[in-house]
C-alpha cells in the first residue's frame, strides 16, 4: 500500500484473553491467539500481524501479557522490544491501548494508531486493508474511527454500531457517523437491527489519532490517563521497568468501548468504516467447526497433525494435540478437545457452556489445566 | 460348603478373550478380566476365584495365555504354578478345558471339573454355590451338567438351553435333562422362548466328571482329544514344556460347545441346574453401566480413583486410568473410556460397535493400541 498517509499509521495488537470457551486448547499458559486455529498455517496473532504490516511497515505494536513475551517474540521476531509491551498483571483494555497510544504519542504526536485483537479471523485480506486505509483518512480528519462488520445473521452475541450520516472526507468515501453503540442485543432486537440495514457489528477495531485518544481518555478516566502517561514517559528510557512496575498495577481495569468509545461517539467524534469482509472472533468450539469445514462427506473435521481418529457415524470436531488413537462413534456434531492433562467432550450447541466449566473446574481448584 | 462330594471337585476358570466390546479399557495386554469392572474393589478373576474356593479349596486351575501369566499369579497367588496352565496361542475353548480334563484325569480319574468363565458378574454368591453343588451331585450321576441362567428379558445376544423332564438325582433337585442347546435367536424366538418358561440362558458354565468330557471330546473331536491328552501325559514332568510347545499349536480351534456339549446333549447326557443369581458378561460398556449404578442424581458413572471429571448436563459413564480433567456438557447417556493412549467417545447405544472400531483400527495397522 502506498498512501503517503500511511506513513503516520501506527498498528497495535492487544493480545489479552485466555479464550475460555476454548479450554483446553486455549488457557492461560497458551491463549487462543497463540495458536493455529484456522489450519492456515499462521497462528492467529501471526495472520494478525501479516494482515497489518503491508499498511504499517514495521509500525507494528503488540501489548500482551509478561508470560507470552517469549511466545510472543518467537512467533513476530520482525517486533523490536520497543514495540512488546509486556503487562505485569491483565488491566482490561482501556489500559493496554491507552499505554500504547501514550507511548506512540510521545514518539510522534502525528501518530494514527490502529487497534485490531490478536484473535481475529478475516478474509480477504484486500478488503479489510482497504477498510483500514478508509479508516485512517477518516482519523486523521479527527474521528475516532471504527471498522464495522456488516452483519450477515441477527446475532446476539455481539455489539453493534448504530450508523448516521455520511461523513463525507476525501479518502474515506464509505466513512460514516457513529449515532451510538449499543450492547449485545436480545434475537427480536438482533432482527431488527439487521433489517434496518442501520447497524453494524463491533469488532472492537478502531483507528484514531493518538492525540484524540489520550484526550477522550484523560476526560473520562483521568487517573488511568495519568498513569498511562507516566510509564509511556519513562518507555524509552532506562526507568521503564521501575515505573512500570510501580504504576500499572494500581491502574483501573476497564474496557475501552466504556473509557473512550461511547463517550466519544456521545460527544459526536466517532466515524464507522463498514467492513465488507468476512471476520470470526473465533468465539467458540462452533466457530472453530465453521472455520475448518470437515475435509469429507463424513462431516468430522480434524485439527491436529498427529491425531489418530477412528470414526464411525459420528461427525463434529475433534481438536488433538496428542498423538492419542481416538475413536468416535456415533454421536453428531460432538466437540472433542484432546490435550495431555485436560479432555473436553461436548457438542457444537453447548459450545459456550465451556466457559462455565472452565469457572467450575476454577472453583475446584483445578487450576492447573487452566 | 461342607458337603463330602466336593472333594472330588476342581474349579476350572478359563480367562481368554480380550473384551474387545472393552475397548481401550480391556485389550489384548490388558484383557477385561484383569480389571475391576464393578467398582467391588475385586477384579473380576478375584471376583470368580473367590467365588469357586469355598467350594473347590485349593483346587482351582486357570487357563490363560501366556502373556497374562504374571498378572494372574500375582492377583491370585494361591494358585500354584501346576494349576497355572499358560497357552502359547489361543486356541478357543475345547482345547483349553479339554487341557484342563485331561491334566485332572491324570491326576484323579474321579474329579468332577466345573468350568467358569473369568469374566462374569454374579450375585448373590451363595445362590451361585448352591447351583454349582447341586451340579456336581449331577455330573457324579453321570452328565455333563450346565447351569442355565434364568432369562429376565428376551435377550436375542445370549444362547439358550431347552430343559426337558427332572433328571431325578439326589442332591440335585433341580436338575433337568437338556433337550437341546439353540443360537442366539431373533427377538420373536427369544420372546416366545421367554414366554414358553421351558429355556434358560447359556452361560457356558459346565460341571462334568473328567472321564465323561474326555470320553466326548473323544469321540467328537479324535485330533485335539488325542493333543490334549499327550501334553497332559507330560505336565507333571520336565517335559511340560517341550511337549506343549510342539503339540498345542497344531490343535483345532473349536468352542467347548460344538466339541463337547452339543454333540453330547444329542446323546441325552447333559443336565441342566437353574440358576436364579444375577449374571452378566460384562460384554460392553452398557453392561458396565448397568453394574456400576451413578452414584448421585446426575446419573453420571465415574469408574477409575483418580479420575477428575466436571459434568454439566450429561450422564453416561466414565473410565479413566489417567490423571486426566475430563469436561463432559450436554450429552446423555455418553460414554467415555480415557487410557493414557486410547480414548474412546460414544453412547450406551453404541456399546456394540466398539467392536468394529477395533477391528477397523486393527486394518489401519494401529496395533499398539489394542
Amino acid at each position: 500500500m502506498n498512501d503517503p498517509l500511511l506513513a503516520r499509521f501506527h498498528a497495535v495488537i492487544p493480545a489479552g484473553g485466555t479464550g475460555t470457551r476454548l479450554w483446553p486448547l486455549s488457557r492461560a499458559a497458551a491463549p487462543k491467539f497463540l495458536h493455529d486455529l484456522t489450519g492456515s498455517g499462521s497462528t492467529l496473532i501471526r495472520a494478525t500481524y501479516d494482515r497489518l504490516s503491508p499498511l504499517a511497515g514495521e509500525r507494528v505494536m503488540v501489548v500482551t501479557g509478561q508470560a507470552h513475551g517469549p511466545a510472543v517474540r518467537s512467533q513476530l521476531p520482525e517486533i523490536s522490544d520497543l514495540d512488546l509491551v509486556l503487562e505485569a498483571e491483565p488491566k482490561d483494555s482501556a489500559a493496554a491501548i491507552g499505554l500504547a497510544a501514550a507511548i506512540l504519542f510521545r514518539r510522534d504526536p502525528d501518530t494514527i494508531m490502529g487497534s485490531f485483537a490478536a484473535d481475529q479471523v478475516i478474509g480477504p485480506v484486500e478488503v479489510f486493508q482497504e477498510a483500514v486505509v478508509e479508516a485512517v483518512h477518516a482519523a486523521a480528519a479527527g474521528r475516532i474511527v471504527t471498522i464495522g462488520i456488516h452483519p450477515t445473521y441477527p446475532s446476539t452475541g455481539f455489539g453493534y454500531i448504530r450508523c448516521g450520516a455520511d461523513l463525507g472526507v476525501d479518502g474515506a468515501p464509505h466513512a460514516m457517523h457513529v449515532i451510538e453503540f449499543v450492547e449485545k442485543p436480545d434475537e427480536q432486537v438482533a432482527k431488527d437491527y439487521v433489517e434496518s440495514g442501520e447497524y453494524l457489528w463491533n469488532a472492537g477495531m478502531f483507528v484514531a489519532p493518538v492525540s484524540l485518544m489520550l484526550q477522550h481518555l484523560r476526560a473520562n478516566e483521568p487517573e488511568l490517563a495519568a498513569g498511562v502517561e507516566r510509564i509511556a514517559a519513562a518507555w524509552d528510557t532506562p526507568e521503564r521497568d521501575a515505573v512500570a512496575a510501580e504504576v500499572w498495577p494500581s491502574l483501573p481495569k476497564i474496557a475501552i468501548d466504556y473509557a473512550v468509545a461511547e463517550p466519544a461517539a456521545a460527544a459526536g467524534d466517532v466515524a464507522v468504516i463498514p467492513g465488507h469482509f468476512t471476520w470470526d472472533d473465533v468465539g467458540d468450539f462452533a466457530a472453530l467447526g465453521r472455520l475448518n469445514p470437515a475435509a469429507d462427506a463424513s462431516g468430522m473435521t480434524v485439527i491436529g497433525d498427529s491425531a489418530r481418529v477412528y470414526v464411525d457415524g459420528a461427525s463434529g470436531i475433534v481438536v488433538s494435540d496428542t498423538r492419542r488413537v481416538i475413536a468416535l462413534i456415533g454421536i453428531e456434531d460432538v466437540v472433542i478437545v484432546d490435550t495431555p492433562d485436560a479432555l473436553l467432550v461436548t457438542t457444537k450447541d453447548h459450545a459456550q457452556q465451556v466457559k462455565g466449566a472452565v469457572e467450575a473446574l476454577k472453583a475446584h481448584g483445578e487450576t492447573d489445566v487452566l
